[in-house]
């Protein structure tokens, strides 16, 4: 795991993962964005790359890339960008937060992202380039797909499976034992206390406003 | 605090709590489960006991028994096997897991459990054998009753009073000052913001799904 | 930030201050409350002073001051008082609990109060005198106004920008890139979507109780 690494994207969840990558005392190589980076203090000292070519650059044996592309529902570059350079013979990196919970008894596959303050309790799985973001609780026997997005704060509790491309919103709730299909897209704040099928959306009530 | 501890209940809960456990550095004598467990990595090497005539055969002075029953609304089965080994004089372990934020000026009663990442904030009193799941929080001034179960990821702001047996689901809230009676059940990402009298129960609006 | 501090206000707010300046191993000179604060034991060995202007007794550059009065909507004491004694030419202590995950690319002004468990992620800031409450989530890129309280649990994504003066209630949820004006009032639990314009209200969906 002490190989230099190499960043894929400069927006907002870059900086999240960068901050992370410093303090667990990673080298990193660069950050790779078609669009010149925004001027942080993050990003200070870091070459920028401009062309996903210049990954290939790069010996695929001696770094891990990791993918900072920010998953939002509806938008498959996360996961496009990945498998792209895992055809390639490239590695992605598994990032867990010093400040995350991870339990020894739970299985990180490659490329997933746990971030500051979130919880993975005993025997639970989060599939291949998933993110469980800031302060997000993942109960134990839970089974995550492949590019969740377990957005922050968000809570499952105990033994819910989800399918692959599954977006859980900011502050929702998912009760023990749901089982949520392939590409659902359950809305900020809301919860689910019923299994919900491949491809539905699930939203909050409408608020009162006034 | 040093004795060894024997554990009952083998569920998703008991994964939870021999996690912690272990992390603690704590014997596990055994665990007692009428059905025997599956075959989890985080049992391995631990006893199985399947009646639970089995913790007679324990010196009541040299040991802990961990409550690792989980708890459900309606379900009473983890206050009963409490309450039923104290009358044979057995005490139950306090569990807090060594990344739960509990005030040294809070207070905890016999065998309630604080989970990873929960908080217990100053002169707040966590009632016997209740439970404060991953992520929850208590603010500060509150009194939680026996047997409550606050849910992952629930939080309950300062001077919140609970009866016994309350269950207050995953993700739910309730504002400052508020009383809630005994046996209520609050439902899954609920809001609380008046009181609520004994054995009532309160549930988040209906969503919208598509 | 060695200097000794005067805790201003004694309720339930100022008891979750004082455990975190014990846990920093701050010199506490004293509470400031009119009226006698309860006997607890979080105060104990503290002296209590029941005027405002003891505080003009102490040496302005000799000390700094906690602003220990809680934010609740429609009541500006918390302000007032703070503005009052910087007029005074005193400074305010910026709190941040050894239990909180602030980034060191995040900016905190003066006075500004991070509690257990609460997160604030790289390229955020939190205005002066706001109140990031227990286990409060501020993703990266926010702006956050002056005299915020963001309450217990409540869930900023990235890039929301609050103007001054704004309640966001326990376990509110905000999407990303949300603009919220001034003197907002989001109530407990609820799920913000689209922008708010200033002094609107925003409440979560009526229950249903049994």
């Amino acid at each position: 795991m002490s190989k230099p690494v190499l960043v894929l994207g400069a927006g907002g969840h870059a900086t999240v993962l960068i901050d992370i990558l410093r303090q667990l005392d990673k080298t990193i190589l660069g950050v790779v964005a078609r669009d010149k980076p925004e001027a942080k203090t993050v990003f200070e000292g870091i070459p920028c790359y401009e062309s996903d070519d210049a990954v290939l650059g790069f010996d695929k044996e001696q770094i891990y890339l990791v993918n900072a592309i920010g998953s939002m529902p509806g938008n498959s570059l996360r996961k496009k960008i990945q498998q792209h350079f895992r055809q390639h013979g490239y590695r992605f990196l598994t990032v867990v937060s010093p400040k995350a919970m991870v339990s020894e008894f739970a299985r990180l596959e490659e490329g997933a992202q746990v971030i500051h303050g979130a919880i993975v309790n005993a025997h639970s799985l989060i599939g291949e380039g998933t993110i469980v973001n800031s302060g997000a609780i993942i109960e134990h026997d839970c089974m995550i797909g492949r590019y969740n997005h377990i957005a922050p704060g968000a809570v499952l509790c105990g033994g819910v499976v989800s399918g692959n491309n599954v977006h859980i919103g900011t502050g929702a709730s998912v009760i023990q034992s749901t089982l949520i299909g392939e590409n659902v897209m359950v809305g900020a704040g809301s919860t689910v206390v019923s299994d919900l099928s491949d491809n539905s959306k699930h939203y909050v009530a409408k608020p009162f406003i006034c």
